[in-house]
């Protein structure tokens, strides 16, 4: 039961050598969502074996060409690939423009279908929502509207004991009610309290993405406990205003925010082409909030399963 | 004086985890000429160390997806880099439109101008001109119009002798008429030939680039006598219908083309993805000719000086 992301292009605007425009894929029990699609998007899936049929959903923060220039040439290979399966965009309202010009010039014939599900950053909120997670909005700051989003599990059920099966003999329909909190009734009429048949559940695990923002203090709330929070860090400590003035962060903004808001891993990126060590904003954040690191291109981050009051 | 290609991207349609869309780089005398942009264009320019600051120029074979979804990328990087000159694109005319989309969603502020020339793929005939080189158009065909681009150097002057400077004292009026061809009159009146007092010139060199076509026996009179010729091979002959079907060509063919029409060297790419192992393309080149190399991203290929007459 993966909850696994996988950076595919960690870049502020400019890319390097080394780092592709922002992208990222988390991987959800084996569905995998793309947030953002820099230029190069396609190329970094094939380089980190992320398997292209397995992304149905792809979510824009914001319509700067850092984060969205890699969708022509992906939608343009899933048509090549001959994909059947529509693909969801959720963006801005304002997409529907590029995603006509698309269809206009390049988009003949199209093997499937581009769905645009627009939204307004400004509007916090659920955007999706399937039997396994949910993804909300949380309104960032920036020079135009960015959205960032809070990918979250469905509460789980409980995990029965591998041998209660084996000692009451029972069916799917029994696990299926116990898994849900029933009691079990034998045969016999004895009741069986469901605690004994089972282990907790496990804890729903939770990843916010949020990028191309200015650091406020409303943050804390919608980003509370989460398990992995991927923050923008453009800028480090010295150059604050300068990240204060193009709408961006710097890492210590970042790792003050990872504490007060009580997340269990922060992932920094996004950083500006000036620095040439990269270190400096990693070890900036670090002495704030230690559980900091600095993303690579094609760096894994999996969340693993922690039981409901194992004390993670 | 360099005339030296630099292969960016060397895929068909679909890149690969190594092989990125089509685009080249002709650096000729350190001015560096764009042949196609497919996704990620800037990033192998900073891979491979090529100054994107010397690139004014770029030439667009055709408007499908994996030859130009690497240009709103470039502009926009162009523009953060604070980029004053003009950057001119030679493109179908149907460009327009892209490049209209691509002012009004992301141009906004651009610090510099992107100069569209428009041309006909269908015409042959001078698109470009300066003091050192001139690019022609070769109509090719495919299932959109498809232009090739011929890059001659121009015809160069004759070279002085270092010993003659020395001999006669020649001055720098004296020296451009001698490389001229103009012989050369001493004080006291006595005419020196310029044969004399020169070797012959450099032979101008040339390329040519033939990528998304057919084969057909008309190319023979449009790439006679180049020095470098890049043509694409997408099929092996196995799947030479194939290649009919769907406007691309066979390595087989470009071997005979290049053979026919008597290049010095024959570059293969834009192979399909469907061949494992493109050592089987270019083995069957170069049984017809033997001057064949299958190109990879990053690949440099100088062309050499040859004075004329040397037999090259």
């Amino acid at each position: 039961m993966s909850f696994t992301l996988t950076v595919l292009g960690s870049s502020s605007a400019l890319p390097t050598s080394t780092r592709f425009p922002t992208a990222q894929v988390l991987n959800v029990h084996e569905r995998f969502f793309l947030i953002d699609c820099g230029e190069g998007t396609q190329i970094q899936l094939r380089r980190f074996s992320i398997n292209m049929s397995k992304i149905n959903h792809i979510f824009i923060s914001h319509l700067h060409g850092d984060h969205i220039f890699g969708l022509y040439g992906l939608f343009s290979s899933y048509n090549l690939m001959g994909r059947k399966k529509d693909l969801h965009v959720f963006a801005h309202h304002d997409f529907a423009a590029s995603l006509e010009h698309f269809n206009r010039y390049f988009g003949l014939g199209m093997s499937y279908q581009v769905v645009h599900h627009p939204f307004t950053p400004s509007r916090p909120g659920l955007i999706y929502e399937d039997r396994q997670l949910s993804v909300e909005i949380i309104p960032l700051r920036h020079s135009i509207p960015v959205a960032g989003f809070v990918f979250r599990e469905k509460q789980r059920l409980l995990n029965i004991r591998k041998d209660a099966i084996a000692q009451y003999g029972l069916g799917i329909g029994d696990i299926r009610k116990i898994k849900e909190g029933q009691d079990f009734v034998t045969p016999e009429g004895i009741t069986v309290p469901s605690s004994e048949l089972t282990l907790p559940a496990y804890q729903p695990r939770s990843y916010a993405f949020c990028t191309d923002t200015s650091c406020f203090s409303k943050l804390q709330d919608y980003l509370r406990d989460m398990d992995l929070l991927y923050f923008e860090a453009t800028f480090a400590e010295k150059d604050r205003k300068l990240a204060k003035q193009t709408g961006h962060s710097t890492a210590v903004q970042a790792a003050k925010l990872a504490r007060e808001s009580r997340v269990g891993k922060l992932l920094i990126g996004h950083f500006s082409t000036r620095y040439k060590h990269v270190n400096l904003l990693i070890n900036e954040a670090r002495e704030i909030f230690p559980e900091t690191y600095g993303v690579e291109d094609g760096e894994k981050y999996p969340v693993s399963l922690q039981r409901i009051g194992s004390g993670a």
